[in-house]
């Protein structure tokens, strides 16, 4: 579902978070750095169409995207640690984020939706608040 | 980090979505769900650490971790839709669920600390919710 090389979209995630304002939260600065990627995935959607549609047919190449996003929640987390956050926390944070993206990512390449994936992925992460202040 | 098989796992997790009170928000469920299996887990304390010890050790079976990670969230989704709840949000809630099962199963694997399984599960849920509400 990512790049080529998840190398390029990590680096992106990672600079976001490190480029942050200071004063922002852990989970709005992975927030931002989640629409900073989902805003270069949208400028290629139709190579990320292409791409997706390779992976779902194939189970290795699926196990293998799990295997990047784990790359690339360690990343985040890693991003968020050198920012002060403490461990299972970011660690949290940073999975949290990945799991809003993947939601989003999945209703770009699958919905029949005028939605781009930044607007997605921030109606994911609303989602993911409402869901959280909801329980009990 | 699972059972043998994570069928027993899995089966346990998709039982306590099931038999959640009706009116139990989506997250609660799935909350009760990772607390009943952090429970079973628990009683076999000696035998988890050694598996993950084994686990930790190999690339490929760490990979084969996250796979099995993503059919329990794939699992708990659709126990959340059999209980009415509408596809992106139960799949959401089901990815943030595995995250914060995941965060504190390492927990209880690597940190010198007196909680148990089901209670690390309770205090990620807090921190999951923490940084929610936090957000801008």
């Amino acid at each position: 579902m990512l790049f080529s090389g998840s190398g390029a979209l990590q680096e992106v995630l990672v600079n976001a978070v490190a480029g942050a304002p200071d004063a922002a939260a852990p989970i709005d600065a992975v927030a931002a750095a989640l629409e900073a990627a989902g805003a270069v995935l949208q400028q290629r959607r139709p190579f990320a169409l292409k791409r997706q549609a390779v992976i779902a047919a194939s189970t290795e190449l699926r196990e293998r995207e799990l295997i990047k996003l784990a790359s690339l929640a360690s990343a985040l987390a890693d991003a968020l640690h050198r920012r002060g956050a403490t461990g299972p926390a970011a660690t949290l944070t940073a999975e949290a984020g990945i799991a809003v993206f993947r939601v989003a990512f999945e209703r770009w390449v699958t919905e029949r939706d005028e939605r781009d994936l930044p607007q997605l992925i921030r109606d994911s992460l609303a989602d993911l608040k409402a869901m959280t202040a909801g329980s009990r």
